[in-house]
């Protein structure tokens, strides 16, 4: 018996998610379920891809993962389940949801869902709802062990789960160029795709000052010198910070403010950041 | 022991459903509670009806569904149990919550809550949260096992059990008129009381085009000829469709669209749906 | 064993709390995990101590709760838990989170979370997500037995844990003077200071008019006579009136409406509210 975490685009004002606990309860009434968020922006699955790697590290080895976030309900894209490098296990449609697991955690296997034995019974006049007659029904076979990863359906090549562009941060004349990837919705953060260790190869410290500047295709939107920060607290109320964020990653924030909205600052392909070490010497607010 | 399902209109934001599970939790540390929603719309006992039947025939037999949507909390409006005939239970004000069970599953037993036993011991001064009071904590008696379903009090007259009025889809000259029950809000789809079995008799197949109008009251909203799809992929991005949903009726959408936000349509009594075989053999994008 | 529950300001849209819950899984996959709420205001720790004051009465003795609303992390305000006089445990940051515990419950001991063993091995890097790496790792071993309550660290004095300013409401010639603590956020009703034992000093019995008085500072914003009812029900459908809410404190309401946006009234200092029996006899409307 192994955890079972569902993710969603669902949303949690109808029945729809209940339904899916329903189904896996069905399988096994003493399953752990539990929801990851069912708040992904509907048809997202660069954000879906994005709140995986944000926690399927944290979870036991054998957890099963359920993403449903579809756009293609219906059509001839794959449904899948993959077994991580880690020892996990996700199912999900095959449409990118997988992108940064494949490319930060990797996968080690594959499986394309058999329907004709992993699909809810009497289920098959609705071609609507595959994320109750398919991917909970079968997340939850897994998780309680009534098939195991064989169990899914035919081999296929890890290297065939598709992936969405993800663009790798690079350090170039002193600057890092790097993406906005995602928001950190409630506390209005940016977190960018520059890794931690790439940044420290500025040379920088705790207490330094970083020159950012983030920009909406050509159009520079933010330019300023930012205080490097071990965390919140070594910036004023209301001063902006570089940090490191949970996933180790570096992020650019307000203290108990909203960078993002402060600035109208979005995430995906247009938006760009580039970090730098300040040359100037500036006053430390701190000192 | 038998899962144990609690539904409200409080949402989430603050600590009235938290109370509730612990006073179940405090009947029994070994139950397993989820909730269904807690978003439903306050006191609207139609909606928490159809989430009642979107979601109760998906769990196993002898779960148990408290329902929390009571507008006539403190008054005399009874407060009862009843067992479905697919044997699970449900225990909620008598307001009408019980309407689509009724109607589309059927009840074969209804009790009346006895307070004198069935009441959170200590919570005699307060009453305006009966649904951590009385609702939840007789729900998790029942769940855990604490008493029967006889033990929940009186035996009541199933047929008394209060139902909204509910209009039955017709057919008439290759015309289907129906009601548009309820939205699904995360992704703006109508659904409609128009039973797949019903819209069959017109005679269609997947691809075909469905002429759709829609009324407020007397008033013209919406006249489109629309694809009736086997699923959202069979039609363009933006392009709406008609389609079977969960619940085995039809219901109106646009591909990654919100339908209701496109025409400023809503539910209940003034809105109105006809259906008919598009009489003209449009050109279809598809081919 | 026994059950954890998490609350935190961190919504619920992105994979902060499945993060906390997998870190607590992977301490104990039999644990009983289930949230207060995630949707405390950012930083607001006068609400947090409200919702946890809200609820820890209704749980099993024994239940350890954890609050992560931390303005301050990374700062030097300590990482406690504390042990309440009904027996049970909350785990946070001492800023003021646990304000009416310690003044209504009552706070037996106190230990400072000793991080060099309570800390999530391999997540030193990050110093901006205590929740996941402090609090749910701590709260997870200590509702799991792998600590007991002296394995959280070195025992503080219960006084020296932080509270924020909390007004005692008073009785002065016949009118009691109190506060607005908190909404009631759903359905907007105003949960005040005011214990019900000190409003029944005023000599009011159900069906009474209470006049009621609220000032922003020195600005009158509402004075009228309300019914003193035994519930909702006791009043119109969109009539205003004084009840006892499920803290045993006085509320006002509007029955099926929204006092709060009705009159544009908030919550916090500056807010304050007196009750008085009504002199004149008005006419009740429903005799």
């Amino acid at each position: 018996m192994k955890p079972l975490v569902i993710m969603s685009d669902f949303g949690l004002a109808d029945g729809a998610v209940s339904a899916m606990y329903g189904v896996a309860y069905s399988v096994c009434e003493q399953l752990n379920i539990s929801s990851l968020t069912h708040e992904i922006p509907q048809y997202n699955a660069w954000e879906a891809s994005y709140r995986l790697i944000q926690t399927v590290g944290y979870w036991p080895k054998g957890t099963v993962f359920v993403s449903v976030v579809d756009p293609g309900v219906g059509s001839t894209r794959r449904s899948i389940a993959v077994e991580t490098a880690a020892g996990q296990y996700i199912i999900t449609p095959d449409n990118g949801t997988l992108t940064h697991v494949k490319h930060i955690s990797g996968i080690v296997a594959a499986r394309e869902i058999d329907e004709s034995i992993n699909r809810l019974p009497g289920s098959g006049e609705s071609y609507t709802f595959h994320g109750r007659d398919i991917y909970a029904y079968t997340g939850a076979r897994l998780a309680a062990g009534v098939i195991d990863f064989a169990g899914v359906g035919p081999e296929v090549d890890p290297e065939s789960v598709v992936e969405l562009p993800i663009a790798v941060a690079t350090l170039e004349d002193n600057t890092i160029h790097g993406d906005i990837d995602v928001l950190d919705v409630r506390f209005g953060s940016l977190w960018t795709s520059i890794p931690r260790e790439l940044f420290l190869r500025l040379g920088v410290k705790h207490g330094d000052r970083i020159e950012i500047m983030i920009e909406n295709g050509a159009r520079l939107v933010y330019r300023n010198s930012l205080i490097y920060a071990r965390s919140f607290a070594d910036a004023f109320v209301g001063e902006p910070l570089v940090y490191v964020n949970s996933l180790d990653r570096m992020a650019v924030a307000i203290n108990q403010g909203d960078f993002s909205r402060a600035y109208n600052i979005g995430t995906g392909a247009p938006w760009t950041i580039q970090m730098r070490k300040s040359r100037l010497k500036e006053p430390s607010y701190g000192e």
